[in-house]
C-alpha cells in the first residue's frame, strides 16, 4: 500500500471531510445552545476520546466558560444548571455509562456525542450529536475508514468541538487577541 | 459573521487542508524513519499541543512502539538510542526548551515539530517538521487562520501524527484488527 | 481550637500511627506476595486515593515492576497473570466498582484496599487489606479522626503502599542507589 | 534485613515523626498566612512531589480556595495577587526552576518548600519551609532515611500540606461536613 505522507494525509483529509460534512447542522446548533445555557460544562470519556474532550475543556476556559473533565482535580459538584457532554462512540463505554448514571441523580442536561445512537448513554441524554464513524461496535451506515481503530471518530470529535468553539467566538463576537488574557502564562 | 456549523466546519477543513498540504514530504519521511530507528519515543509539549502529542503516544503504544510523554508516571530514563519529539510552535516554550536542554546530556535523537524554525528548540534538533501555522510568535509566511489562538497548529499536529501512524501501519503491513490486542481492556 | 503547626502535626502523626498500627500483618504479607507473583500491576481509584495509588505506581516502576493506573496512556490489556489493586474506602465508589466488574472477565487477581469490607469491591476480590479509617460510609469500628473528609484514609494508604515498597526492597535486597537508574532523567 | 510490615511501618512512622517535628513552626505559619492572603494558589513540582502537591490542590478547592497545578487544564494566568508554591527538595529541579523564573515576571508571592535552602528556587522565593530530608543532593544536616530515593521527603510534604489544611480548617472554624458540598459528586 502507498505509505507516502502525501497519500496518507490526503486519505485522512478525505475521511474527515466526509465525516464532518455528515454531521447534522441542527444537532450541533442544539449542542451550542446547551453550552450557552449551562452554568458549568463537564465532559466524560476515555482514552483518545478523553484527550479530544480535554482540548475542548481548555478552549472553553479560554472563552470564559467554566469547564471540567470528570476526574479533574478541581472538579466541583454537578447541578441541574450544568451540562454533561458524554463522548462515547458506542455509547456503551463502561466509565462514561457509570458516570452518566450517577449524574442523572443531580439532573444536569446530558448530551451524547457518539456514533451509535441506540445506546445506554443515548437513552439518558436530552440531545445528541451523531458522528457516523466506525467505533468498536460495527454500525451499518458508518463512514468506512482505512485508519487504525477509532482514529476517524477521535479526529472528527476534536474538529467538531473546535468548530463549536469557533461558532461560539463568532456568535459572541469575541475579539480573538483577548483570549490570551485567560490563558496560562506559566509556560 | 456566519456562525453556522456548516460554514465554520468548512472554514476549518479548508485551513487544515492548506496546512497539511504545506508540510514537506521529505521532513515527514525523516520523522517516520527516526521513529523506526528509536528504541523508545518521548514527547514533550504543553497545553493543547501536549494533548495532541498524547494521542500519538497512545497510538504508538498500540503499534508496539514504547512511547511516553515527559512527566508520565512510568517514564523511564532517556538514552542515546531514543527519540525525543518536541512539539512547540514557537520553539521557545519554556518547559520544552528546558527539557530539551536536559535531554541533550543523554544524546537522544531530537526532532522539532513546530512553526518557527529559527528557535532554540530547532537549534538543538537533528531534524524538523515544519507546520507553517500561526502560533504566539507571528511569522511572515504562516498560513492565516480565522480560528482562536493556535487551534490550527494543534489540529494540524494531531492530524500529522495520525498520518505518521497510518504510514507506519502501511509500511509494516499491520493487520488493523490486531491492534485491539494491545489496547487497554479496562474501559 | 488549637491551630498551631505543632499541635496539628502531632494530631495527624498520632492518627496515622494508630491507623497504620491497626493494619493486619498477615493481610499486608498477602498483598506483597500478590505483587511478587504478578506479571503487571494495575491500580484503580478516584480523587486523592488515586493520587496515593499513583505514587505507588511510580515507585513500583522504579523497582522494575511494570505498573499502571487505569486510564494511563500506555495502559496495556489486563490478563489472568496480572494484579488489580482497587483502592476504595467504601468499596462502593462508582468507577472502581465499574472497572472491577469489567476486570473480572479477564480473571486477574484482585485485591481490595479499603475500610468497608462488606462492599461490592470486596466481594469481587481474592484478598483484602483493611485500613479502618473513616470514609464516606460511617463504620462502627473505625478510627476517629479530626481531619477533614477522608484525609486519614488517604494518608494511611500512601504510607501503607510506601511500606510495601520498603518491604519489597528489603526482601529482594535491592541496592537503593541503583533505583535511580530506572528513574526519569528528564527532570 | 527485617522485612515484616510491622518493622517497616514503624521505621517509616519514626522517620516521618522526626521529619515533621523538625519543621519550623514559624515557617509553616508564614506559609499559612501567604495562602490566606492569596487570591489563587498555584503549585509546581515533578514526579511524586507533584502528586503530593496535587493532593493539596484538591483539598484547597474543597476549602473554597482556588488552587491549580502548573499544567492543569483550566490553569488561569498568574498575577501579583497570587501565590506560587514550589515543591523541590533540591531547589534545582529543571521544570520548577524554569517555571519559577517565568513566574517572577508576573510578581506572585513565591514560597519554596524543599530541603536545600541554598538553591536557585530559594533565591527567587519570599518565604521558605524547610523539610530536612534526603533528596538527590546530599546535605549535611539531613535526617537519615532507610527508605528508597526521596520517599521521606515526599511523605513529609504530603503530611505537611495536610497539616496546613487542618490549620486552615481550625483557624476558620470550618464545619467539616460542609466540605462535601464542594466535592465532586460524579464519583
Amino acid at each position: 500500500m502507498n505509505s507516502t505522507y502525501r497519500n496518507c494525509s490526503e486519505l485522512i483529509l478525505s475521511e474527515i471531510t466526509q465525516s464532518l460534512t455528515s454531521i447534522s447542522e441542527e444537532q450541533v446548533m442544539t449542542l451550542v445552545s446547551e453550552i450557552e445555557k449551562a452554568e458549568k460544562v463537564f465532559v466524560v470519556g476515555v482514552g483518545r476520546v478523553l484527550l479530544a474532550l480535554q482540548t475542548f475543556v481548555k478552549r472553553l476556559n479560554h472563552l470564559g466558560i467554566p469547564a471540567y473533565y470528570v476526574g479533574q482535580l478541581d472538579e466541583p459538584a454537578i447541578t441541574e444548571k450544568d451540562l454533561l457532554i458524554v463522548g462515547s462512540g458506542s455509547g456503551e463505554s463502561v466509565v462514561p455509562v457509570a458516570i452518566t448514571k450517577v449524574a442523572e441523580k443531580y439532573h444536569p442536561r446530558i448530551v451524547h456525542i457518539g456514533s451509535n445512537m441506540h445506546s445506554t448513554v443515548t437513552s439518558m441524554s436530552v440531545a445528541q450529536v451523531r458522528i457516523p464513524c466506525r467505533t468498536k461496535l460495527g454500525l451499518e451506515d458508518e463512514i468506512s475508514s482505512s485508519q487504525p481503530m477509532s482514529s476517524l471518530f477521535e479526529q472528527s470529535l476534536m474538529l467538531l468541538l473546535d468548530t463549536v468553539s469557533l461558532m461560539l467566538v463568532r456568535k459572541n463576537d469575541i475579539h480573538l487577541p483577548d483570549l490570551w488574557k485567560q490563558h496560562a502564562n506559566l509556560e
